[in-house]
């Protein structure tokens, strides 16, 4: 009996953005390793496993959960929303593989991570080379978060934001990227993407502060870079054929 | 009849790493509007449909199609490999929507991008914060695209590196990151990810020119962080859970 971990990502929570081997994973395994909110996203595909289901903060109990499963010979899917290298569980899975000399048999499912699912939404503010940056200093120093803000703002890069949950440090975030755009550049705030109680908003880098109420731990937010727009209530970020082509509709160039 | 235009992406190509989302966008879709070589990637999916293709360079010209197929009434899906976001489809068809003030009903469908399908082959590269940059000119000065590579390299962000296909661009971007991290630094090559000619190379800051050979087009790089190690033969950014916790298996703390 061999064990197999799958390290899964479940993309923004809804069925349909689920990849086919996020679902295969799933159902070839005995066992599922969840945070309690996204064990309740696959609730669809559990029926009949074993479900251990953990608190925020607990990854590394996650993962040795996990892989103390795989050494029983047990299939294991090991969980995380959107796709598991985004601040996910691969890293904290295969360093306590690595640190233990353990070498099991594991695959990375990836998935739709969180700026792509709320970009979706937003329009295509991803268009240009863009950083993703998160916010929780649970594990990161917050002067080394802060750093790589203005790093990230220095090189014009479209921003995006996860786990936007310390409000003191994303004001200080915003503020530092204020100091390089231009008050009215485009910031889109998605909460529960493609989930039913998603909110999808578009402000701006001087309004964005109106809308505190709706940032928590599962928002994101994408803040546009010098050349982002906003038309038809969408946020656009040029990939640049503006500067060479048009985009006249009725010719045949 | 009211035409719809679905803004696709497919993920890395192989049929298991799609969404379920695309595969009904494309079901749906009376056209298929894609690239070439993408055209192939979902020749599963397109038969008795109008598939129209078009080289690489002509992203207007195919979104001009796509969108006046829409308004014919068609439903149509617009075609990009990974996610439409990045680097793909999703700007200029929203940009010629905007600039001929059409307000036509679309959707866009994420996917896994180039990025995410990479890292899944090498470890886990991904789990602290990154940056992505197109190495691909075209439409971007290489001044600009160096520039953000060096802030890039500054706020030791791991740095994705897309379409590095101008040799001398990648050599000049390789050496800025050298003055800012260590030879040994860890870089994953991964070419064709999750498709049969798939290769997966783990080298580093120093190696990398060894393996120029398989650089082109569809390869894509990542540049870790002054973190990120080698282990077993996977590429690791720690998340930070070890400047907090220990990885150690048998206890029950």
């Amino acid at each position: 009996m061999k064990g197999k971990l799958f390290i899964v990502g479940t993309g923004p929570g809804a069925p349909p953005i689920r990849t086919f081997r996020m679902v295969e994973a799933i159902k070839q395994s005995d066992v599922i390793v969840a945070y309690t909110t996204y064990a309740k996203l696959i609730g669809d595909l559990v029926d009949g496993k074993e479900v251990i289901t953990a608190r925020m903060k607990e990854e590394l109990y996650r993962a040795k959960v996990a892989i103390q499963k795989v050494q029983e010979g047990k299939v294991v899917s090991l969980i995380s929303s959107g796709d598991p290298q985004v601040y996910g569980m691969a890293s904290p899975a295969l360093e306590m593989m690595c640190k233990n000399n353990l070498d099991l048999d594991f695959e990375i499912v990836p998935g739709v991570t969180a700026a792509l699912a709320a970009a979706a939404k937003l329009g295509s503010p991803l268009a240009m080379d863009f950083a993703s940056i998160s916010l929780s200093d649970l594990l990161v120093p917050a002067e080394e978060i802060l750093h790589r803000v203005k790093k990230a703002a220095e090189g014009d890069f479209v921003i995006v934001l996860y786990n936007p949950i310390n409000k003191p440090l994303l004001e200080r975030a915003m503020a530092i990227i204020s100091e390089y755009r231009k008050p009215e550049t485009p910031v889109g705030i998605v909460k529960s993407a493609y989930r039913e109680d998603e909110q999808v908003i578009i402000t701006n880098l001087s309004d964005w502060k109106r809308h505190e109420g709706i940032i928590n731990m599962i928002t994101t937010m994408i803040v546009g870079n010098s050349r982002t727009y906003t038309c038809n209530g969408k946020m656009i970020t040029p990939r640049g054929y503006d500067r060479r082509y048009n985009f006249e509709l009725n010719n045949d160039s």
